[in-house]
């Protein structure tokens, strides 16, 4: 392991976290509101740390696959830790546990929160909270890649660790060039989309708050209901953002080199919109008795763009729906986003391969000697592709499960303990009964927070960096 | 698709079923019940068709996997709509879907009901009821190759096609010879059971059923309370008997072949126990507060090894117990047994290799060149096998959301849902709320029924013979 590099660029988080501090500092000073003195002093401890690590020169540029998945575990960690300090030093979330629970929860775009009275937070605290989610949706680590001159070797296996979804190889040989277009498509829609917001003549503030929550696929609101006071047409705004951050990024890359052709044949889109529309259709069916036709369309809209790009945003308290709607949305909130988007959960491009692999094994089974090729978008996907999506998916099982046992310790009920999982495994934010879109996690013990914190973080980098992390043999000589 | 074979293997299963209905026939008379003429009739039924379909040679004995993929298929299909006759010409369960479903239920060892009140039938049909839980324990189509003299490829596909568990490779070459003497060890063991139950002074005929339930890891009970009314020793007998029935039953045959120490290396029984003594430590501890150590013991032990056998037995109803002890019963559900025994169930073979390929694509993320084999009692797992266990994990868990969406039209809580479609897709019976262990499946529409016997014959037959039959591809020519 050579750690002197890890310690470099774990140095440069610090600097770029001091950086992002200055805004809610700003935004401090414009309410008078003294709690920003709390991000002061964090940045101070940021670039006292981080100034000396960036500086010193790692004694050898040696960086594998190991070195880029413990950058990524440690840098996510130390980030959420840091992040943490004002909510506490403040005295805004007194309790260590449930400060660092909820800033987690920021960064790794989930939403969930502790916090049963959201609109007791001074401004700059709500604007920081919002702001993780816009920091943790682009992606830390590649971020600073594609600002500072790493090696090639370093931005490849960050990539590789931190981008949601199977495989970036087609992204890789042209990493920094790329990396820099997908932020400015990224940035451009949220200037969009703040404008747009505007348009409906809600506070600035607001728009902000709300564009960083719809932009990193996150959820925090900054009113105690959510996103369900504001009018249908700030909902139906972020309704349709919160779908476009929810496709793959390559979709947008694509149109822009002007391979529109290329950009609308991909599998991960289709399917995406089929899902999407499906799902909109049933609970729109489900649901249309309750409160008229177009309500229930724009709702259903509304919450099934929020649920399946793991964003969390609530327009209506959809507790009160048929079961039948609620469990289109908790297989929704499995299925996740598209793969290279913010959005979290299994990714749909994953779901398309674990499928073909069924029809694949259904014709093995038959045939012996019939060796079918599973395609994607046209290509031959490698078996090692094809199995460490099936490993991924047992995986992802199996911490499900474990997690799902330690919670139950609590003695929730078993549909908030399932849910609750689901909600921070996927990085979603509200799940069911207690945890659903008027509840929040304030009632499970520290020991259940921990548990969800490492699942949130187990989510947002897509499970490998965090086992490694914990694993045994990484740590060997 | 040779046909004429599997017409021929239809035949036979039709005059093997007439055979069994000759027990229920004997105690209806022995009771004098009317309802025992729907036996004669059905009987007669069995061998206007079955006998001159297994008369006639077949063109051909051209049989491959598919042939016995389908076979095996329609076969357990045809079993439980003749096995349903009785039931529903007798009027004992007027509604042909729940006849069905009840049938449907025992030969697949699950053990789910549709009836509140049980003990309303007739003593013959309780027997019948009870029977088709012993008949589908030992799998029929393997019982009747090993009686009949079928050709090697046929016994191979037939015996891989409905045998528990990932593989039976081992067994093939002594096919028959080792099929009779596992059944030798089945017969033996329920005579056991029916003696040691004996001597606790309980009547004959719940000795039968009792054992009849416990052999073939079904769980119907002939009681509306299952087990809770019977003697601490009666439950204690059950307890272990069904553990051993849980037991994979190569373990039962190395001890015959005096190659003892092989069987106690076999991994999937030391992990079987080793789960086993967990989960009840941890239950008597989580529910010793209820009413005292030994009892805590006594049912926690109980209820471990009626669920984690997917028996279904209850000898408390687990619907008071805290969540922490429902959610290890939950886990258990997903396990299930040993493969090769007659528990249903993921399998706690599947579950070692699962585990196994994650810490394999760990240390494959990290040195990419490192091939790590995966083993299982120190013999190497073929890439074939491993692979087939991962598809199988998967598709289980899309058939068990297919499931979860359609039932949830009933509008039942997701608890009630979720654990309905775990309790028939692994063969368990009970679930939690609505169908937990003093509820049933009766309230559920005739389109969550269908679903429910589709994962009954799903989970009995491990899923790839049912999907086959539902596959355009296997009827191609």
């Amino acid at each position: 392991m050579n750690k002197s590099i890890i310690l470099h660029i774990l140095g440069w988080i610090l600097n770029f976290e001091a950086a992002f501090m200055i805004l809610p500092l700003i935004v401090s000073i414009i309410y008078g509101e003294k709690s920003g003195f709390a991000f002061l002093i964090t940045i101070g401890i940021c670039l006292i740390i981080g100034i000396p690590l960036s500086i010193k020169k790692p004694k050898n540029r040696v960086f594998y696959a190991k070195e880029g998945f413990i950058s990524v575990a440690l840098g996510w960690i130390l980030l959420s830790i840091i992040g943490t300090i004002p909510l506490y030093i403040s005295g805004q979330i007194p309790h260590f546990v449930d400060a660092l629970f909820e800033i987690i929860s920021g960064f790794t775009t989930t939403g969930s929160s502790i916090l049963s009275d959201v609109e007791a937070l001074d401004y700059c605290m709500l604007f920081w909270r919002s702001f993780t989610h816009w920091i943790g949706g682009m992606g830390v680590l590649v971020f600073i890649l594609a600002i500072l001159p790493l090696a090639k070797g370093e931005s490849m296996h960050i990539m590789r660790a931190e981008s949601p979804g199977p495989s970036v190889e087609k992204l890789v040989p042209r990493m920094r060039s790329s990396a820099s277009l997908l932020y400015g498509i990224y940035i451009g829609m949220t200037f969009l989309q703040i404008l747009l917001l505007l348009v409906g003549k809600i506070p600035l503030f607001d728009a902000l708050t709300l564009t960083f929550g719809s932009a990193g696929t996150g959820g925090f609101g900054i009113k105690n209901d959510s996103i369900m006071s504001y009018s249908t047409y700030t909902q139906g705004v972020i309704t349709v953002f919160m779908f476009l951050y929810g496709v793959n990024f390559n979709f947008y890359y694509l149109i822009i080199l002007k391979k529109a052709k290329d950009a609308f044949k991909l599998e991960e889109i289709k399917w995406y919109f089929i899902s999407a529309i499906t799902a909109i259709i049933l609970i729109s069916l489900n649901t249309g008795g309750l409160k008229g036709f177009f309500s229930s369309i724009h709702h259903s809209a509304f919450q099934v763009s929020s649920i399946m790009t793991t964003t969390g945003f609530s327009s209506v308290d959809f507790h009160y729906w048929p079961t039948f709607s609620k469990t289109i949305l908790v297989l929704l909130m499995f299925m996740g986003a598209c793969a290279g988007s913010t959005g979290g959960g299994i990714k749909v491009s994953r779901i398309i391969v674990l499928f073909k692999t069924i029809s694949k094994e259904l014709s093995y089974l038959i045939h012996k000697r019939s060796i079918k090729i599973i395609k994607l978008n046209k290509k031959k996907l490698e078996n090692e592709t094809v199995r460490s999506i099936n490993v991924f998916f047992v995986t992802y099982m199996i911490i499900f499960a474990s997690s799902l046992l330690i919670i139950s310790l609590d003695n929730f009920d078993f549909t908030t303990n399932f849910s609750a999982v689901l909600a921070t495994f996927n990085n979603i934010g509200p799940g069911l009964e207690v945890v659903g879109p008027t509840g929040n996690y304030g009632a499970f013990s520290d020991m259940s927070k921990l548990v969800f914190m490492f699942n949130m973080l187990a989510g947002r980098l897509e499970i490998f960096p965090i086992l490694l992390l914990f694993s045994p043999s990484t740590w060997k000589k």
